[in-house]
């Protein structure tokens, strides 16, 4: 059976961000990357410093970890990364999911296929903008989205572009037209992942979603889409693990 | 050609609450209420205190604002109240609507049933919980779900209940248990609604909103929920018209 490189298990909490903003959901933390954007919110994933922290899970052993921490407490959760994108065989995790009424969501950037991604509830496809650094490859963007639409899971899908200044912006813009039926979703960059001072970082999020909010009601090439901050920054700032 | 009582044209902006939270929008608030909830954050749609500023408009006349104030700018409306549920004659306006490709969300808390539910796309029931000194006649709530469901309208709606306190929380989750099924919303009271103090209210919000994701991920009868605060009033404040 193929093990799952796990870095934390923790919930119930709340889905901050996305598609299912507000959802109940339990995570499922999945180390590796293979981007390092400039401001990655969780480089612990993959720049080597949790490397100790890292264990070899089962997926029978992550579903125990998940009914220790909330026994009868949950009936979804959260795979997330670093790029989850890169494990090879979910469809262990996902089975037991689907044998226990519970529903899987899923955030990658869309640089990888996985056949499993037909079997998610939740997927959130976040190519990065400029201001990560990263290039996004369009081909393989284009390749998984025209999977997905030609499964008719459109429903079930979503685009999600952070967003840190005006190039950003432009960039989400692309993105949007030229994927115009997938949901699409603008969300509010935290270029401060550091600080302790909450009650500052709130203030500079919410300025920053006024910000986007603003941009986003004045373009014409942005009507049908959603613009939404993380609320578990707004609630817990930097903290690991709520 | 029958009117519309319009108190207020506005937008494009954000969806801050519900279903479709984050959503770039346009609202038309109609006036009149058969409620008086004790919290109502837009009591001046049914007190009287804005009676002159009702205009009597027809759905063309409402097109006609919208497009004055947002040429070409949104493809989405939220029709809001007071509880636009008493408007017989909706039709006229989603005819315009639906001709010209644009989306209409709507709110009530469900006390009346209209026939033009089935063609709302994002349609949000939200009985009001014990706080607001109003109580909920479930058979008619029974009708309007059994009559939406069964017309397959289920990613078309949800229900929210907003809470304000301990006996709000417990008649939430009689709500969702007794419609499992339906796509489920909790959300964040606020019982502050004429303070200007902004820098205040959004931490008084945050700490009712860490409070509230506590209650519900600590709750097994609210496994498959979703946790939302006001996104406009953590923005804006208790301003009107944005
Ligand atoms: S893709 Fe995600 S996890 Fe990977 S480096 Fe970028 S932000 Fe971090
Ligand atoms: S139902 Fe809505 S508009 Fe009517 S009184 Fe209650 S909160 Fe106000």
């Amino acid at each position: 059976m193929s093990k799952l490189p796990v870095l934390e298990v923790f919930g119930p909490t709340i889905q901050g961000e996305g598609m299912v903003v507000g959802q109940k959901t339990m995570f499922v933390r999945t180390a590796g990357c293979d981007y390092s954007c400039s401001w990655c919110d969780s480089a612990f994933t993959w720049d080597g410093s949790a490397k100790d922290e890292i264990i070899q899970m089962t997926p029978e052993e992550v579903w125990e970890r998940l009914n220790c921490l909330a026994p009868g407490n949950f009936s979804h959760v959260t795979v997330s990364g670093g790029n989850p994108a890169l494990l090879k065989n979910l469809d262990g995790l996902l089975d037991i999911f689907e044998a226990n009424g519970v529903a899987a969501a899923l955030e990658t950037q869309g640089s990888v296929w996985q056949d499993w991604f037909l079997r998610i509830q939740d997927l959130t496809l976040s190519p990065k903008p400029p201001s990560s650094l990263m290039k996004t490859n369009f081909e393989v963007l284009d390749d998984i989205i025209t999977r997905l639409m030609d499964a008719g899971r459109l429903a079930n899908m979503s685009l999600k572009v952070v967003i840190f200044d005006d190039k950003d912006f432009n960039y989400a813009k692309d993105v949007h037209l030229r994927y115009p039926a997938v949901p699409f979703y603008l969300q509010v960059g935290n270029d401060d992942t550091a600080t302790e001072n909450n009650e500052n970082l709130t203030k500079k999020l919410l300025d920053k979603y006024e910000w986007l909010t603003d941009k986003t009601a004045a373009d014409k090439d942005l009507n049908n889409v959603r613009v939404l901050p993380q609320l578990h920054t707004l609630l817990w700032g930097n903290k690991r693990g709520v």
